[in-house]
């Protein structure tokens, strides 16, 4: 017999919960920057000694990169469903630096909001996940159904080692559902349920023309400078009205379906956006209105650019290199390696005479993601999400990626869903990241209510 | 009576030569960036102390940037010509670092060549004219002709206080010539006389999108990135020929006349600039030949860019802002206020929604310059060059800008040329700068060779 909802009280714990998720959140396990690797490391075990004291059986998957964290509980028996739960340690980058208003990786309270990089992305929302089993576990002795947990260490760079140990892992990874807890609502009232995410792929685009910088005087007019070949080439990846110009970019991009108009809530306050990032949504497809642009229609983005001087004063040189960071958010039906090897053949061959143009692929991109909204796992969301809020849960897409998601479902043969208590305007990946402790205490009542809900 | 000309002994002085070379190299006067202001005085004062020691009356002229040094020796009397010769003390920032072979600031000899930043361009010929200067009255207890020095320390950034004290300083620049001596020969073996520079106009175009960086999964489609809009605006700056295409680029350009025709050397050896710059001579215009595009073509540069995470690894960051460090160089009769006024409006207007873009100029820009091969200095130069090399010497331009020379030209009253033992592959403005102790040989009889040709 299904036992009642377990009602946490956050005040008991605030203090040592708080404590916790600052340790989680001083370890700079900035997973893309290989000085951080013992930071990333020491963070997998603070995290693998938090779990084993919560009880969990613990593994550390050691693959190619930084380790994944596997962990279960599975004590409720043959009966009851067994939900996977996917999160992350490691964290963006924090460049830059000087743009931060507090040091990135000392926690610190301001006006009920935490500031750290990975206060919200993916700590914050993996720390109430964690503090809602402890709390669960702590109060009843157990959890309502089972538990597997896998928390993986790069997910900002690509989450090579995990989709490589995904084949060798099935069994463990055997569940019925999958919560991706790594998302959020559209604003601090109004529930969402997250039916799908971009894929993604990232790339160097690198353009080399002399083996040394030189004069651009002595040399202007006579060596072909790479930032004029790289700048010319990135700048005709766009028409006027934003549509990308690369043959074949769209060529599997599969259209809006009924089901996506009907179930997914399409509307956009623009000037609220306007509001909340200073800028009007001028970005992406004209052609498009603004939700579409941001989640059924595919990017091509420049993430960073480099070449020559760029500090204070001036430098007159024709550098000798010029380097771009290039992603593509991608939606069904495209995929990433297709993709990938489409822009390297168009960049390459792009290179004007006296350049030479490089095309290098980062980590393994990612498969974009949907799922349908009549699932028990949505359902039993929806009813958690409801409760919590006391609001109508709406069904929603989200621009961003994750890229495991679609591998990691596929391997535990789970039905997947998105959640999460992200914002907006968190600012995650950015300088001043931050996460309401409000929705620590909100994270514990939904993985609750969840876990109840999932119950027979 | 015109004496005989002086012919110094090298060898004799060697030692204690590169001992004050290496002194003069060793100060980090990088003029562009302010945290280097304490060294770029510290170098002004090793100079005055030095020309002092000369017996020259040495001024320090303390304007609005870094100090320009004014020497005068004016011991040959009324008869005799006043030649007034221009160096700079200030030197290029070195980055990047890592690509230097020895350390920049501690000048290293390696085959003949000292490795310095600074080594050629100024200070190497800047030194070797004061060592040719301090030879002649050692050995003869005065000058052949009366000499004044101007020596800046803002030739890297834009002489701006050096072109603001012109005007209050004509009486002590008064000359009968003025030598630039900044310059150089196509190979060691040809001597050459320069008649002409481009001028030059450096500014900073900023593209601001919003207030903070964004996450590019969240707003890629609806934030404009700032970098999308940097490199359509610089990638539309050329058609695929290399001509410039922001309008009225090119309306005061002269074409080339028939004297530059015929007094110039326009040979240009192809497969010896690939052997030398390890690239073909691509850049530029191709409706035009080699040394057109370099001399009397004007060019609009991409010196730096940046914008976003360029980093190892990836971050996929839709940055606040992105910028490029944009140069032009200028021919006859083009203006740089009036060149930089027309791109400014043009990146300025062509702004896409969501975007701000922002000129900024640095310096004073430079006028380009020209001067007749059929004045007594540019043959008195000529007969110096052709006794030290021992072959014709010829009639060259040069690509690059001493951005002060027009005016100071204008300044003094003075016929002006531009001389110097500079060549292309001292990799000038890049790391690995170099300069041949040979060339301080050369120089030190070029200099007395030209001060006993003016001598009446």
């Amino acid at each position: 017999m299904k036992k009642e909802t377990f009602k946490p009280n956050f005040q008991t714990m605030r203090e040592a919960a708080l404590a916790d998720y600052f340790t989680f959140l001083r370890f700079p396990s900035i997973s893309s920057e290989e000085k951080y690797r013992p930071d990333v490391l020491k963070c997998a075990d603070w995290l693998v000694s938090y779990l084993k004291k919560m009880g969990f059986t613990v593994d550390l998957w050691k693959g190619d990169g930084h380790p994944v964290i596997f962990a279960s509980y599975e004590k409720a028996g043959p009966d009851q469903p067994t939900l996977l739960i996917y999160n992350h340690y490691d964290v963006q980058p924090v460049d830059p630096l000087e743009l931060w208003e507090t040091p990135p990786f000392e926690p610190t309270i301001k006006n009920g909001q935490v500031f750290a990089r990975g206060a919200q992305d993916n700590k914050g929302q993996c720390f109430y996940v964690l503090l809602a089993l402890k709390t669960l576990i702590d109060a009843q002795g157990t959890l309502p159904i089972n538990i597997k947990l896998c928390i993986e260490g790069e997910e900002e760079c690509g989450s090579t080692a995990l989709t490589h140990l995904l084949q060798q892992k099935t069994k463990e990874l055997k569940a019925d559902y999958l919560a991706i807890v790594d998302v959020g609502t559209p604003n601090p009232t109004t529930p969402a349920i997250n039916l799908g995410v971009r894929g993604i792929i990232t790339m160097d685009v690198i353009a080399t023309g002399t083996p040394h910088d030189l004069h651009s005087g002595l040399h202007g007019g006579l060596a072909y400078n790479p930032i004029h070949a790289l700048v010319s080439l990135l700048g005709n990846c766009r028409d006027p009205s934003g549509k990308i110009t690369i043959p074949g970019f769209y060529d599997n991009v599969r259209p809006i379906t009924a089901e996506e108009k009907r179930s997914v809530s399409w509307e956009f306050d623009a000037e609220n956006y306007a509001h909340m990032f200073g800028v009007n949504p001028t970005g992406g497809e004209t052609a498009y209105p603004p939700l579409e642009r941001n989640w059924i229609r595919p990017t091509l983005e420049i993430n960073g650019i480099a070449g020559g001087y760029s500090g204070n004063g001036f430098k007159t040189v024709i550098p000798a290199q010029a380097i771009a960071k290039v992603s593509c958010r991608l939606v069904p039906n495209q995929d990433p390696h297709q993709i990938f090897n489409l822009l390297k053949t168009h960049f390459e061959r792009s290179a004007p005479p006296g350049i030479q143009i490089k095309v290098v692929q980062h980590g393994e991109g990612g498969l974009p993601m949907r799922t349908s909204p009549d699932t028990p796992l949505v359902q039993a969301c929806k009813k958690a999400y409801e409760t919590v809020f006391q609001a109508p849960c709406k069904m929603i897409f989200d621009g961003a990626s994750i890229p495991v998601t679609s591998a990691l479902a596929k391997a535990a043969g789970a039905l997947p869903v998105l959640i999460g208590l992200g914002l907006p305007d968190d600012l995650i990946h950015a300088p001043n990241e931050h996460f309401g402790i409000d929705r620590i205490e909100k994270g514990v009542l939904l993985i609750t209510n969840v876990l109840h809900n999932l119950a027979k």
